[in-house]
């Protein structure tokens, strides 16, 4: 399953139905960096610290490909598992144990596994609605028109299998051509280039400005899609990180304005992947606003009433971290009712998202409030975890900023950093002979020597001529070994 | 959300980037009949009896549109809970509530969750690996070979959000352009024309043979097949549902070896889906015989080790019933490495199956064993759950067969029948005049009068002139009182 190697030539060719140049094409163009060369890579020296292979140099390999908070230990919340638990095996809610389940699940978990179980029909092992289970969309209404105080209406919200399946759904449905062009971001999350890809779509890519804090920038964004559209691209759609992934920033809300003024003027749905909404680490400066709340307060009712929205949700990051449960939802703000109806078919064809991560949805948008049991412990939790990730964002942030060659923004939000990094001609050269570009270069050797496996900068995009990674571990002892090896 | 009405001639043209004609064509050429017309209809009826409306004739909705066995108080199997409960809440897996936790959980449970959290890392919250967590798959493996004596490949195994997630994945896979072919049986689960039409693919469609208890037609096949091709269809593949939905049948080895011929000889890939392997109702005469073992057991070794097959399982159907968890998997058997590649790369796009839905999938492959604390209630309630399916099945065929203008086959596996019915010349005016084909005609009065909403053939598909509905629930007094209704 490892190498992505070429057949060698003495490979017979394929007798097979199915062969390399069979498949569909699109799914062959499919790049996907966040499990690329360096993943395979790092499962390989995993397996060989396993068999015990002394050659390797690293003790152990630690993924940072991944944004993947329980892998690196960040410890689920406590109660959203006794609600899940309860839910799973609803006998523990019989009164007859009481005597044993009392002790061990606080009063307001019982009681929301209750309301939970009720508003599945008492079996969360059967499909739900393919939108999801109604009374968790009404929660999640609330949770959107309590954050952005504007109303949110649960027919418009669909609950997916993590966000990916959301942008998938979405992507899917608007890209009905070959001749499809949707803005995205550089640097991105490499989800939008497959997706893209997959649906033989084309990426009419702008760049984020590194210089300002990696905002959108309008002259950018016009160039961009003047180009595209001079080529005959019919361009549909932007897409937007915020908080952004690989880049941290947390846009500013005169920045979105413009922005939805943007996608207005020129005709674009607006599609906002804002599950690091809670990933906050500037709130005073740079707090999070969703786009939906800024759409909504557009003066124009044009853009406030017209303007094509979709957001998209996951309980996969901020304190929650519950990647492996594959739940989440998408908002669908100003869609033509036809369309709406098409997107309802479709989840219908894919049956439902799985319940359990429906319920953590659930329990995401409706956390224990103040004065409920288990409220001081929740409480603790999530800003314990909060802390720590704030706390390392700055601590990275600082770290790169005194290493020699690294230049880094300031950690705005979301789980990572993108520094930007000059390396030394000889460097560069020792990539070029080993037939790799720098920055893979550089992550593979300090994959080798650190176990820390980090995506080079090209995974995501950047800059041609600029070098980066995505980072949300310490690397300073590889760092001054490495710029001191290849020392001109 | 509900209507499907194409809009009134008074709405004006949209001024949406996204409208009915813009999005993607393959979209909205996608019937779905499982929640098609019949489903809305009922959301309707279920809706207007909450809201206590008098002038609903019947009392309360029973929906046998989709096979959702928990819906229809179907209990889940308590060790597999137990085990789920566990793992999403591993504190009571600590010794200090031993005096609480030993009294509510069995000890194999405890050891089981251990074993599961182990073999996750420690984080179900976690993505997991992409093809799902090793320790599961290589259950699978076991399990498998345990089932058909040949051996299995964990590293060919890839664990799903149900068999339809896996379905779609190897079609859009074998789909290269839109000359591709699939051979599909008529009747079918309608996954299949909608996957087919959304990947802009030929449904190459084939009739079972309903006279000869809807087995696989050699000549049938060759015709379908030689017909396409003769139109320049470039048929890849061939589908088959075994044990059937809608038709319920259990194939004959003989039957599916000369299938495996078949489609050796024409260069087809094999997708079985056999999501119904357990629900066999005449374990005797029709056993379940996987087209792994058949295909194995072939004796030219070009088609042993050369048929390309891929089957399909999930955890959504028989005595397990866990549809809501989204659970499956899926296993390649000769296919080209590189291609294997190709699906890994895209299951890495998706990150990983839920974690839920994969430890179910590790209990029923692997589920309490003779001896074990759990054993008995295990035994006790699959055995319950597999003779009420049994008992079901066999009391509807015979119904059906008492009953005026029905014909149907017997009850051998899967959880469905699909009997033949002859309406009245009155009856079919009656639905002409109301603009409907008979079937529909006859599920929408039936669902009217008794609250039971089951799917009309033409959902599935079925010979011109014949009349057909997916049944799972008992309708007698309706019929009667249809039948008598439009008596000529």
């Amino acid at each position: 399953m490892a190498s992505t190697a070429a057949p060698s030539i003495e490979t017979p060719p394929s007798s097979k139905v199915l062969t390399i140049d069979s498949i569909n094409l699109r799914i062959r163009n499919v790049e996907y960096a966040v499990r690329g060369e360096l993943a395979i890579r790092a499962e390989e020296l995993k397996a060989r610290i396993e068999k015990g292979d002394k050659t390797v140099k690293c003790k152990n390999i630690v993924n940072c490909n991944i944004g993947n908070p329980q892998q690196l230990k960040q410890q689920p919340i406590t109660f959203f598992r006794q609600v899940a638990a309860l839910t799973e095996y609803p006998e523990l809610l019989d009164p007859k144990h009481a005597d044993k389940v009392t002790p061990l699940f606080p009063a307001d978990a019982v009681e929301r596994a209750r309301e939970i179980l009720n508003s599945a029909g008492g079996a969360i092992g059967a499909y739900s609605h393919s939108q999801g289970i109604r009374a968790i969309r009404d929660h999640v209404a609330q949770f959107i028109e309590a954050r952005d105080g504007f109303p949110a209406d649960p027919n418009l919200l669909y609950l997916t299998a993590g966000a990916s399946s959301g942008v998938q759904q979405i992507l899917q449905l608007l890209i009905s051509h070959p001749n499809v062009g949707v803005m995205i971001p550089i640097p991105q999350y490499p989800l939008y280039t497959a997706s893209l890809a997959l649906n033989n779509c084309h990426a009419v890519p702008y760049y984020l400005d590194e210089a300002r804090e990696w905002c959108m920038d309008l002259k950018e964004l016009e160039q961009s899609l003047t180009e595209a559209r001079d080529r005959g691209v019919e361009v549909r759609a932007l897409v937007i990180i915020n908080p952004g992934n690989p880049t941290g920033q947390s846009l500013t809300w005169n920045n979105m304005a413009e922005v939805v003024e943007f996608c207005h003027r020129h005709k674009l749905v607006l599609l906002a992947d804002e599950v690091y909404q809670t990933n906050i680490y500037l709130p005073e400066t740079r707090p999070f606003h969703s786009f939906k709340k800024v759409l909504r307060s557009a003066k124009d009712p044009a853009i406030r009433d017209g303007l094509e929205l979709v957001s998209f949700h996951s309980i996969s990051k901020g304190v929650v971290g519950e990647c492996g449960r594959r739940g989440g939802y998408f908002e669908c703000t100003n869609l033509d009712p036809l369309v709406l109806e098409q997107i309802y078919k479709m989840a219908s064809v894919n049956l439902c998202p799985n319940v359990q991560g429906q319920i953590l949805v659930d329990l995401m948008v409706k956390p224990p409030q103040p004065g409920s049991a288990s409220y001081p412990l929740y409480q603790s939790e999530t800003q314990g975890i909060y802390e720590s990730l704030k706390r390392r964002s700055v601590r990275l942030h600082t770290a790169f900023n005194s290493m020699e060659g690294f230049s880094c923004n300031p950690a705005e939000g979301a789980m990572y950093l993108f520094p930007s990094i000059t390396l030394s001609p000889k460097a560069i050269a020792a990539a070029e002979a080993a037939g790799k570009n720098p920055d893979d270069f550089y992550c593979l050797a300090m994959l080798d020597a650190t176990g820390v496996c980090v995506i080079p900068g090209s995974g995501f995009g950047q800059k041609p001529g600029t070098i980066h990674f995505r980072f949300i571990a310490d690397l300073k002892k590889f760092h001054c070994e490495f710029m001191d090896k290849y020392r001109d």
